[in-house]
């Protein structure tokens, strides 16, 4: 299992409109996607114009070569990507170890 | 439930030190803090000395006021502190939307 950690920053004010644009957004064009296995949307306190989106993959490619290379791809950046303030930021990592979590 | 991210970067070279001494600190000294719910150990593929530790906490309070305002904070970052190649980065979120993560 692979983590992506999306790091995303999206325009003052828009946090209500961003909360559905990117539920709907995985739901509808990444959750179909081979390989996806689940997702986990994050709220940042200290600055609310950032979101951390953890989506994990059974393996690197299901991501990188499958996704990124399906409509999907430019169908999901079509939905979440107008709140953006940047390009959003994204690596993949292995999960090294675990508890309660 | 609160969500501590950090987002570390270590020396070059120093990955099979570091991870001894991460899972070390984080079960002697973090564990077991008033409010500490569970973590998550992320290594990153693109960057190798970059790792992402998820800590989850019962409050916003238990990490910043009863853990970080505790001696187990300072024995903490001395056992990690050695290795990072800049201070972490840290931000408290909220888990807005969850699936199978």
């Amino acid at each position: 299992m692979i983590l992506e950690l999306v790091d995303i920053l999206i325009q003052p004010g828009k946090q209500a409109e961003f909360d559905q644009a990117i539920q709907h957004g995985i739901q509808t064009y990444i959750a179909p996607s081979k390989g996806f296995i689940g997702y986990r949307i994050n709220k940042c306190i200290e600055t609310p114009e950032r979101y951390v989106l953890m989506n994990y993959w059974e393996t690197l490619e299901n991501h990188t070569v499958d996704f990124r290379g399906s409509p999907a791809f430019t169908q999901w950046r079509g939905v979440v990507g107008p709140f953006f303030a940047r390009p959003p930021i994204v690596e993949h990592f292995t999960i090294f170890a675990t508890k309660n979590a």
